[in-house]
């Protein structure tokens, strides 16, 4: 079988993406852990192969109407991840956000 | 930008793959659960989009020699796992085995 | 420092509800997978120390209105859980169930 | 059924301890790493009720051996935690860390 370094980069994305919706989905998150929580999931999946780069954010906003307590637990609701991921000479760039209530994950450019 | 059907398929295969194991790493296995949560990751799975079959081997002899307690704690270590993606018209088929200690995911067809 | 039985007992439950929580919180879910996932959780948890029986139902007629792509997400919104754990001579039984929008847990009997 | 402050200070300092460890078993963790991932461990458990801190060390020198790829996955092995629940006017303290290759957790202090 033969697969094109574009097909593994979008693999090796895919991979990333699931890898961190669902190592912190549960999280107990407020406004105020938020940034810790970004940081700490930024540079976990950066360590992950072929990662280069990761950016989260957290929407405070988007918290505070769910607050039960003082806090809530992670979802995609409140939550917008871009990353890229190098293999050999591609780079993918993937971006996930909210659509219609669902963390909707998707390649947003291949290089070359 | 343009993706093709295969790299969105593989990106998809990716997904499912870095859900399935940060999902349900660190879960408490031994010989006895371990049918249970082989049944219960497959089809916790196979609910999300695009994926029309997991397969997932807990290997019991692997556990025995890690027990503490009579239970070890779910790593790649222990699993073995295929899964077939469909997008469009593509399927794509991948797998997760350990390779020198590391849970390698791997594309294994592309059809067509 | 001296802890009585039914303290270590309180601990050990208050561990079990934890793990269950938060190692399956964000599993996708729909009312065909839900019964797999169930006997998962109950028999994963059922492996750690002085845990003698857990049982779970997740509510289907809870997940329907729920469900996006055909799935949602595991959440205490979706579960009721009960546990008994033995320490020594003493058994502590305890129940988390959805209260004012809260996976409320408490123990209801410590015997003796 | 009657439960003293005590009783339900033990039951949540266990809440606490089972939720830290199956919401972050599994992530990928390096040296690089480790500290952020301290940081948001912490802050995320400071959120829940009745707790009022935790403390969390990621011990590098214990990861070092095991890094794959330059990275492994957190679990009770690597990790040392500490952390302080009240329940009305009870305060109970509780330490996780490694005994005999299990992360065994225990109340240290119950006041008054």
């Amino acid at each position: 079988m033969t697969t094109t370094d574009r097909e593994r980069a979008c693999f090796e994305a895919g991979i990333k993406f699931g890898s961190l919706y669902h190592q912190f989905a549960g999280t107990p998150v407020s406004p105020r852990s938020a940034g810790a929580l970004e940081s700490a999931i930024e540079s976990a999946i950066e360590n992950q192969p072929h990662c280069e780069d990761v950016s989260v954010t957290i929407h405070a906003e988007r918290l505070e109407p769910d607050l039960v307590q003082g806090y809530t637990e992670l979802t995609g609701r409140y939550m917008t991840a871009t990353l890229t991921v190098r293999y050999q000479d591609t780079t993918v760039t993937a971006r996930m956000e909210l659509e219609d209530e669902y963390p909707f994950m998707r390649i947003t450019a291949i290089d070359p």
